[in-house]
């Protein structure tokens, strides 16, 4: 249980943790603050906080658990901002889809409260943004991802662990270089892809009006392309060496699916397609 | 209103037809024939066939209109076979998503018949397939194109327009060539896509278990790699010019993507991904 939780940035995944939260009657008080005040007002009048805060500092004075919800850019002034208003006992985390650059900011700024940070990545979102589209079941039964670093308090580390298994969440830890690794190849290629495809009908349009020959199978393939244009520039520069890697990786496998388009070899298709379906169907069979 | 509808493949696409075409009243009787003796008895069983032919030659004898709903690669088969059954009358049109290959295959096997084919592709499909995955609202709203050529004649081409009214569908032309490119983009080459992702992840898979880690979104984006490996086997063979133009186009914006993240520009990721968001949400707001 806590007394009083600060959400630094309200939008999907702060105001749908601050939900989750509060409806399994874990926490006291939820006070948010950040940069856009309609959003803010939207938050509270959904009962997703209780109080707004002038600022990040004015929000972290006094709270027993900080969540920085920030986009990973924006995450270093956070951070500096709400050091020197930290309580002693008060814990942060964040939920970077980057883990690295956030530790780096965090190790930075934070300085001997740096102990009490715990890195943390919930697998859970939508394209959508903002307080508005918070809903307290994002997490329900989805992976929360702790980073935790060597000089992590084991304290901070259990509290936060207890926190996000309150929200419905299934708590792991991985190292933050495995982390970003393993999201350069799941999340941060795949959304760099989509948005090269949409990219690519935008660039070869002309008065026949490609989009409107998409079927169902597009629309789902550039869902991701619709997802804040920020936060993802912020993840590409975040995350750089490896969806570099990740994105040569890929480069591989298409240039050979694209060799064996050219040679007309039907049975390296055949192949590729079988094995990636099979792949797939094991984990998602039946949606 | 048609006395005898032959649907030649009663998958998906071909059993949703003959259900939408039975609901309006369309069609008296429907006979299906291919190559899979369980779907066939499946779709009886369904109701979404009358009768179960031996062969495509007879379900073709006596029909007023011939549905191929066969793969690409099995058309020509299929013409050849129900060429010499066709009733003087009978119009013969197909649904298969490469207009290129399926045109040629039937003028050269139908013949003094070929004036009767009627060349279509309807714009609708899921992942799923075979007579026990129909429907028949699958039409519903959605394009059906047809891309007749100068010895088509105007009966065969409305009968086969007014057919697929009745099934709900918005019916439209366009050329041969401008389907088939029209497709690469915004089909053939997301499919491409989505099968090299998860190409991608077994490749580069390990003990990790990359997909255990992978989102809603990258379930999204790689729903379209659950499709049948054979028929896009075949519409890459009988696509292939297009395919290959397409990935080129792509790869040139994957590529002005890939050296922006490379460079650390902002800018132009936030500008690229921006452009991206805003052309996809323009024609799917709200989803």
């Amino acid at each position: 249980m806590i007394n009083k939780l600060a959400i630094i940035g309200v939008g999907l995944i702060g105001g749908s943790l601050a939900l989750a939260l509060k409806r399994a009657g874990y926490v006291r008080e939820v006070v948010g603050a950040g940069r856009g005040a309609a959003n803010l007002q939207e938050a509270k009048k959904r009962g997703v906080i209780d109080r707004i805060a002038a600022s990040a500092a004015e929000a972290a004075r006094r709270a027993d658990m900080v969540v920085v919800a920030a986009p990973i850019g924006a995450m270093r002034g956070v951070f500096s901002q709400i050091a020197p208003a930290l309580a002693d006992q008060a814990v942060v985390t964040d939920v970077g889809s980057v883990k690295g650059t956030v530790v780096a900011d965090a190790r930075a700024v934070l300085g001997a409260r740096f102990p009490a940070f715990v890195p943390g990545h919930p697998i859970a979102g939508t394209e959508k943004s903002g307080a508005a589209a918070a809903f307290p079941d994002l997490f329900q039964q989805r992976r929360m991802i702790l980073t935790p670093v060597a000089e992590t308090q084991l304290r901070a580390l259990e509290e936060v662990q207890a926190l996000w298994q309150a929200a419905g969440a299934e708590v792991m830890s991985m190292s933050v270089t495995e982390h970003d690794e393993v999201f350069a190849l799941t999340s941060h290629l795949p959304h760099l892809l989509a948005y090269a495809m949409v990219d690519t009908l935008l660039a070869l349009d002309d008065e026949r009006d490609l989009f409107d020959f998409a079927a169902g199978g597009f629309r789902d393939f550039t869902r991701i392309a619709s997802s804040d244009p920020t936060m993802w520039r912020d993840i590409c520069l975040g995350n750089r060496a490896a969806i570099l890697c990740a994105l040569e990786g890929y480069r591989v496998r298409l240039d050979a699916l694209g060799q064996a388009v050219e040679a007309g070899d039907g049975k390296a298709l055949l192949d590729i397609f079988t094995r990636a379906k099979a792949a797939r169907d094991k984990r998602y069979d039946p949606e």
